[in-house]
């Protein structure tokens, strides 16, 4: 932590800003310069964070030096954390093609996406039986049901599947059927539930919050690291911004910066972030490009009668036009897919 | 719902987005341009906006004529919603000075607190016992043991109190204890929790999440009325912008806009939104000014010493100073504070 | 400038950086802490922050210490900058109400808001005769012309006017006739219209660009200044946010941050960062709760007719109860209006 | 346009609507709703779009059914506009590597690099002789100079090059040099220099502001376009928002959506957008995948010693690496590069 003084900060001003640090068991290293002290903090960062240093007299601002997260950073562990699940690995130089329906609708549906999806090339599935709706009165999924399916349809398609964890209640019950939980950008910093999945011995995806930066993002997955869960995914999925011909703005260039930050695999979603069918397969490309370790993408056999999110979903068709694609780029960057 | 076609819109394309109105018992009425065909959707809001209108061929875009949120509307009440919660009221011409610590650290640092902003006018005593911390090894609040704390100070002071609810488990304890819930800014699109305190006689704070728009917040509030809990105050706690010199950009307009689309109270947190100490009382009075129907303050004796968020509480000195000016605007403007 | 370098920096590494800081005669103070080396930058800022520091091997990023501007901050002068016009004053415990027409559509219209506006007790008088229209085929203004019937209506009720410049050439024309000059929000970082400004002996309003910062709001300010034309006036108009229910979200809080940072006044702009006629009077009477200099509003005897933003006009009576609401603010405040 | 008017609006009010498109020879479609009346307007665009239907009583709001641009629209234009200089191409299937110094300094620095990206494989190259530096106290460029000895550049290493124009008094000056002219991101909105470049016989390279939506960028290109200029490049550069890990977010999606809203060919500036050296490559390769028609990048020989942005410039073997990859992933979809 940099300590910056305020340009008439007096001796006393100084020297209690020294001694909270001695509080702390850290040193200070006092920088004056002509028109500014600057006071370098060296110690435990943990207790020197807590410190409500904008409250002391005479100071600035204190400039954090180190990042806030620890266990997640690549300083702490610089090799790629690979994960696998049944036959689909995540991180590790290979590209995860995730696909199917946003939400459950029956089995028909599901089963018809499940099917198209294996055959195209993706390696885990996609749905979910439980909906975060904005509105009171829409669909909200088909709950436990909704699981069941999903557990039916990996038996049939040999396909590891990813559903949506809402609520702390439901964590254990979701992951006695689900492959890979997933925390949906609303829940980014619902830290009640971090903690209940982070608890959990199963991977787990996270999404990144549609207003959080980089950091808040990484310090949620440390969230559920410190619990003792070890699997987590990180997935870019646009963020709010002033712009509105697309639902939110893919910040594709999150994608190398966790990278070069963080060891946990990351993964894109072009179809939550751009909400629009025709963005879709451009995002995906786009994703293997910059060098994102999968995609996940909404397919559904019939967006206009979608329950949930039909503007967005590309056919099944669509995906195995898209798939044709993503070989021929992995085959130009010798990455595996 | 307004159906904007693409230019060249087949005559089958309009066809079938008239059909699909039938199908939920609407009418369409059609406008014919040069350049575009327009269709006018009439009926069952509910069902109109479930219909995924961009996945239809020919259909450029769907432009929601009515809110999504209903009973939370002027439309629907046009009178003010006032809430009375021992001898403090919200809303009603009245304004709400509500202060107090930003969490309860201690019996000696929440009692002193508590009495000095009684003496200085206010009605209403915050102070939280569970704090959603951004890190993992932050302090997290006494808990019960905190509410136990306010419960006392309630009735030494005479102060009704407000405390933030983080998980949908603690509801119904905390329900025993405060005088008011408050969701945070992190939960306000947490619909589990939206829903628990929706079943709960307690009036609820909804405070606007960071990342939200108005209509969002609206109806985040909706969540809430629906389940029986028509006692909501509004506050409005700065959005994340650009910005860098405050914490968040107080989004001052909101109360005024809030006020004309809904019934429900709407207050200003002044401490939050700057994160600056020397900026809560000059925001404060513009809440006045603005229209607002209170505010709440963080006040701390000891801020250099405090636990959670000192950066940004001011002292009981500098709060009985603004109370002084507050009363002499309130006067001005004729509002009762 | 604090230099933070990455965890592997070596010896080497260091050395480039002190070596370089030498290289522009200036001193590096280094702190050594457990993961990172920390290196203070002591010396001149100007040549200190040319340097890519971000370019150079093992350097992990660089914290500014210091502002980018020098002569606009209030360390370089402590006391309020006064800038007096005629008989209307901006700064210096003044709060100066400026209102008229958007654009100068006629003689008629803008003597009728002209003589309205000065009666409610308005100091200046604003109207623009070229306009900085988004669409090639709006309304672009009655241009010299209008000029001179401003200079008219200055005479006949003794206000002086506030007229907008928006391209280099026309500098010295608009000097000729207006009392101050004024940059837009869209032309806020056109350095060579800044510089142009700077030359003049006229007082200059600068608009924050709605996209800005405060730090490059004063450091376009500091451009002017630099040239030797130090009556600048800051003019808070709003900036682009996430939000829709507001044309921009007026950043309230800037003022107080401003006249913290700066020895310049600072005023509001209630009609174009709302572009709602409903938003002006509360936000104008937040504008001088929370310590600004000014307001400038627009005011049109027939918002209907406007050509310009008649959206966001409210009419002359509107604006005669707005000044008695003000009158009575000022007195509870002891602002003299 | 659509009318939509307020909860209460009478026969009044909807009459005057009627009347006053009467008034511009359009027609009114009424649409009558249980909650809200609707009314659809149909005739002359632009006489519509200027009317201020915010200040009109009973109305609620307008929304626009039509873009506000024309020319640049795919609905005017179907097929891609496509832009020869020299050798070089710009849209139509081809993609154009544009790279060279982010200011030329020297004839050393300019002619270093030029060879090296010529000899890589960029057909364009770039370098600025007059630079918009946010602060007064920065390197403002070489000036003529510099355009002297890109010309000569050209001559020696068959590169068309492209130069930004900043002040609409150095247009014909810069145009006697320049093969394609920049608007840079600052000025994109600088209606007076638009309409200038729209006069000249120079492709026309126009810049996103950083905080300009896709559809005021369309607009400002249509401000060129309506001059007579109709060889406009769009160049996505990144976009301002609360994310500070990039300088810029580079908003991905805007190449896929201009396309599909335009006819012009849109490149992409990995290097201006990041700010960052090390994510030059990863955009870079993205900007093909999604479908752009090229980039801009920063080249420097040493950018540890650069006047301007040495930051985010890559060495010229860094830059030879990532043509060999741009060239395997062109082959993989089928682009010439």
């Amino acid at each position: 932590m940099i300590i910056v003084m305020k340009p008439g900060a007096t001796e006393e001003h100084i020297g209690a800003v020294v001694q909270r640090l001695a509080g702390v068991d850290s040193e200070a290293h006092i920088s004056t310069g002509q028109l500014r002290t600057v006071i370098g903090a060296i110690g435990d960062r943990g207790r020197i964070q807590q410190i409500p240093w904008g409250a002391m007299s005479g100071v600035e601002r204190a400039v954090p030096v180190l990042k806030p997260y620890k266990f997640v950073s690549r300083e702490f562990q610089p090799e790629d954390t690979v994960i696998k699940v049944r036959s689909a690995q995540l991180g590790g130089g290979v590209f995860a093609p995730i696909a199917g329906p946003c939400a459950v609708e029956s089995r028909d549906q599901l089963f018809r996406t499940a099917e198209a999806v294996r055959n195209a090339g993706a390696t885990i599935l996609r749905g979910d039986a439980f909906k975060p709706r904005t509105s009171p009165f829409s669909f909200q999924g088909l709950a436990e049901d909704g699981l069941q399916l999903l557990a039916e349809a990996r038996e049939e398609f040999d396909l590891p599947f990813v559903a949506e964890v809402l609520d702390p209640r439901d964590v254990e019950m979701i992951s006695g059927y689900a492959d890979i939980l997933r925390i949906g950008t609303r829940n980014m910093a619902n830290f009640g539930l971090l903690s209940e999945v982070g608890r959990v011995h199963k991977p787990v995806m996270l999404k990144r919050g549609f207003t959080a930066t980089v950091d808040e993002w990484l310090n949620a997955a440390e969230y559920i690291y410190k619990e003792g869960n070890h699997e987590v995914i990180m997935v870019e999925r646009g963020i709010r911004t002033f712009e509105t011909s697309t639902r939110n703005t893919l910040d594709i260039s999150a994608a190398p910066v966790v990278k070069t930050m963080s060891h946990l695999p990351v993964i894109i979603d072009p179809s939550h972030s751009s909400g629009r069918r025709h963005l879709v397969a451009p995002l995906a490309r786009a994703a293997l490009a910059v060098g994102a370790d999968g995609f996940i993408i909404d397919v559904h056999p019939d967006p206009e009668a979608a329950l949930v999110d039909g503007d967005q979903a590309i056919l099944p068709h669509e995906f195995a036009e898209l798939m044709e694609q993503m070989k021929a780029l992995a085959a130009a960057l010798q990455v595996t897919i």
